[in-house]
């Protein structure tokens, strides 16, 4: 039996996975791929017991791993889109018998800081075709999906929990697929924006924060729901956490070689959770409001929504391409 | 009995009011105040002969002329912002038994295009409660209003109607009033950005357009509506046709003095729709796209927003400033 | 001997070519070349007598028309861009003996007006490689030319003249080529955001509104220069007129055949200057200040700087992708 | 004599004069004033020992704490841009016969990064007056300086370094002094966004990421210097450095009380720049890109370039408004 080193908060189900020490979790079915330069890892949690190692509910979770994107490179942006509308496309039509045709996409996050606005910024980039379905010519039109797309804003700034606002345009428009977009928090410095992960098992709108809020899952939405999520930043007291215990750890090897050790791993022995709260209470009264975000963040997010965008239009209107729509779009 | 010069298409029933050649139109009360560089004119229907002269439903609207507006003065802001303010709570208090205590504001338009973003752009200034309302101390509790704020985007970019977005999240809500604000169309170039009109008679989003659209009215979403609008730009054809009049107007007197004057004449009696369409034919396919905005649309839609936002929050958090209530936000 | 029609103000060399009835017109050479949906027009002018028959300076003017850029097809886009890499060659290499090595990009106008911040747009997405030529490893430094780009800003925010702060820097990096991109004011509706120009007889800002602002030509600056320019505007005034011209020239046509048609002619006679400032009058104080663009102008002016900044990266580094240049910047 | 406890990196003298133990430190005059809820520190280095002990160069340093900016109160607001202005007029005027009258106002950082962009975001702000003073009437021109702004971008995105832009356009206008907006790096979480420093010293751009860049000051400029600097990010490594320190700090306190204490005070003994390059070492290679900052950065980078304008303005233009200007600016 596998031990697990330590709990760590994530949004990430590949960084749940990777604090075991062992490959072969019960309960949790791995299988990982690799292509030039990306990685994708899928964590299948098939019953209760595997809920309860990865604690996080039961389902599909696929991590893609393009570090490089920050690169800017044409190819290596295309390879994602394509990497991304393939996995997309499991997920979505996972089901032999389910082929979803009226599709709602919900892009998370505050438009207005940037880091949160990658759900917004894709929102303004998928396909829309609701509105225009009736008018297209009837050639074209099996090969279209009923999509649609809302940003519901943030709880800050609505007064309304995006779970209520969502809910209610779903009782409008009845969709048999909800796509969210949302920004994670990621554990990892060298995971930020170069992470995507995408599941079918609903998510939790600013979890931890406040645990009270209703989730966004198919039992609460009535339909089936794939979210895709990327890590944009890391809230600063558990970046000072991380890069403590990673000291700490290279200390108590170096200290074991050369002398006494007892004070690391006293430390090292601390629960985690006091540790967190420790820096926490130093980091002070601004700490919750601070978020560590690399520079040129605007950029990255730009190319992020593209990618994703991108990768939803082509996973849902398969025969067509993006020209083809655009012509009716102008008729 | 008065003689209806020319119909004309407008968003404004200021606009509507003086096609009319006398001052006194049937089923119309008008009153009319003048404060220093401001003017405040009431347009109140009475009844259905009001409704047929002014070609728009029954009800109170109120348009704030503040020309100077475009100055960036602080005190003359501070001035429109009270008066609008007042001018907000005549038709928000307007029935001595009505006090509305759970407010849904909406503020419609397209965010990416500056001169339609004036809804959007007021909706992240205005005070939002309902989410902090359980959270503020007693004392101050009984004066602050239920406030929530939404954009809905535009059915382009959503493929959801305005109406079936309002819709759903009313009944998830339950508002006594609703509150909209929106960008206008105008027909005189002088008031672009410049005047203010509030009215109690809900909204048809992109009238016009097409006239399927389902209105925000109080019968439609079930509870009291104010709608807040400014005209920010003039549509191309609408430009061109008016100026043409006026020049033909000119003309016409002109020629009279003169000589002969039969074919300026001619084209007056023109039907307006078919000048208006002659215009459109020779502005060719581009013309539905094209607006006329002033340079500097981006600042001046800033500061409308602001004004609205204020006067917004003053007329509905009556005894307590915006400073008092960011205390307990930042609780 | 052809007949100049009437004279018109505009930016484009092709739009003075139009106004001339005869397709030969004296010191000037016109070579027309059509692509798929792309036409490129090269006006020559030779000598002085060119220079007063289209009124702008001896030199080369290329205009790529290409209509359907609104259409946000990305194979279109791609084509434009090699089509204007292609011209800019030209123009760049045009002598044989002139190979330009320190180039300075300058893009023109304001930012923070949409329609105006094609140059500074543009500045951001091109290429710079000055800072960091004297870090890339020798094999690849000889295809790398030394580029560097400033956005001067717009006399109302800096209080400085666009020459003053471009002579100056000039001064300090001795350039020995400078390519301007700006936005240009069009005449005809259609050419909005569809048609780029670009010439090697330098600029004047802002000309016609103050003439005695200092161009930007070789002359003035001491070296080589390419502008890059395209139309994203009309003035309002301009639009009604010459709408009111083609409705005029349809009226008489009209009237020829049918009746008296003496009063058109009679305006037709007008001198256009005195029908020009007429409708200014009746535009009123406001006009100069609006203008005509079209609603979704923030997503194509993002695109046309896309694809300026892209022609320019591979006009002046010919041999190197700019994946090859970013994993040097990243080093 | 007092002994200094650590050296850190920080572009704030308060900070630098803080890490001393004693009041008192040669060649430093300290004054202290507190306004309601802020503190206004002057910090006087007198000669090469002060600059020694400061390790920055002789002249004035001011610090205007305003730690309650983030709450939005406009009174507050309204305080601090007084406060600012005041003292602004000490280091403008502080040479009885210095009375600057061209004056050019310098925006430092990236404006496409929203923590970066306070300077050029300022400089959109400031009252410009350099292009219109000849248009103003005569008994109004003598109260109104030449004001004139520039944002000349970052090395990254110009290829050109801040110095050579800056000097070129001083060579063209001469300017008597020279005041520069910019972005500064802090060490303490908490001053983050709320604390001004004005200083007479002249500024070194990006200092200490490569201490060859030229400083912009007296010397190699030629006229007088003003900077105005807010920190608005912490890099990650300093962060997580101060936080550790911290704990130390703390634990090193709680094991002298209670048990064996040789290995804290064994890491606190530690070279400072070992422990620094530890930590950036284990936060890889992502680091140098990585900030904190708040995450309503962008409303209060907003607010802070208000504020910094403001104070500007009164600064210079002392017995006319805003709103005077404004019609002269209209006429």
């Amino acid at each position: 039996m596998h031990k697990q080193k330590k709990f760590i908060r994530t949004d990430l189900a590949i960084e749940a996975r990777e604090m075991h020490d062992t490959n072969q979790i019960d309960g949790v079915k791995v299988i990982t791929q690799d292509f030039q330069n990306i990685r994708v890892t899928s964590v299948k949690i098939l019953n209760s017991i595997g809920e309860k190692n990865l604690k996080r509910p039961q389902g599909n979770y696929i991590t893609i791993e393009c570090p490089f994107l920050n690169k800017n490179s044409v190819d290596y942006r295309e390879q994602t889109i394509k990497i991304l509308a393939d996995n997309l496309k499991k997920l979505v039509y996972k089901k032999n018998k389910f082929k979803p045709e009226n599709i709602l996409i919900i892009g998370l996050g505050n438009k207005n800081i940037t880091a949160d606005s990658l759900g917004p910024k894709t929102i303004s980039k998928v396909l829309v075709t609701r509105h225009i379905k009736n008018f297209v010519p009837e050639e074209i039109k099996n090969f279209i999906k009923t999509v649609s797309a809302i940003s519901p804003g943030v709880l800050g700034i609505t007064g309304i929990e995006t779970f209520e606002i969502s809910k209610g345009i779903c009782e409008k428009i009845n969709p048999d697929l909800v796509i969210i977009i949302d920004s994670l928090a990621a554990r990892n410095i060298s995971r930020i924006n170069s992470t995507i992960q995408i599941a079918d098992t609903g998510i939790a709108p600013g979890a931890g924060v406040n645990n009270k809020r209703v989730s966004l899952n198919k039992k609460n939405l009535g339909c089936e729901i794939i979210s895709v999520g990327v890590p944009t930043v890391i809230d600063a007291a558990t970046l000072v956490n991380d890069t403590m215990d990673k000291i700490i750890d290279e200390m108590i090897f170096f200290s074991k070689q050369n002398f006494e050790h007892d004070f690391f791993l006293t430390m090292d022995r601390l629960d985690s959770d006091e540790k967190y709260n420790l820096i926490k209470k130093i980091l002070g009264p601004y700490e919750n409001n601070m978020f560590v975000t690399p520079k040129e963040v605007d950029e990255i997010i730009e190319r992020l929504s593209n990618i994703i965008a991108n990768a939803i239009n082509i996973c849902l209107h398969e025969k067509i391409t993006e020209d083809d729509i655009n012509k009716f779009i102008c008729k």
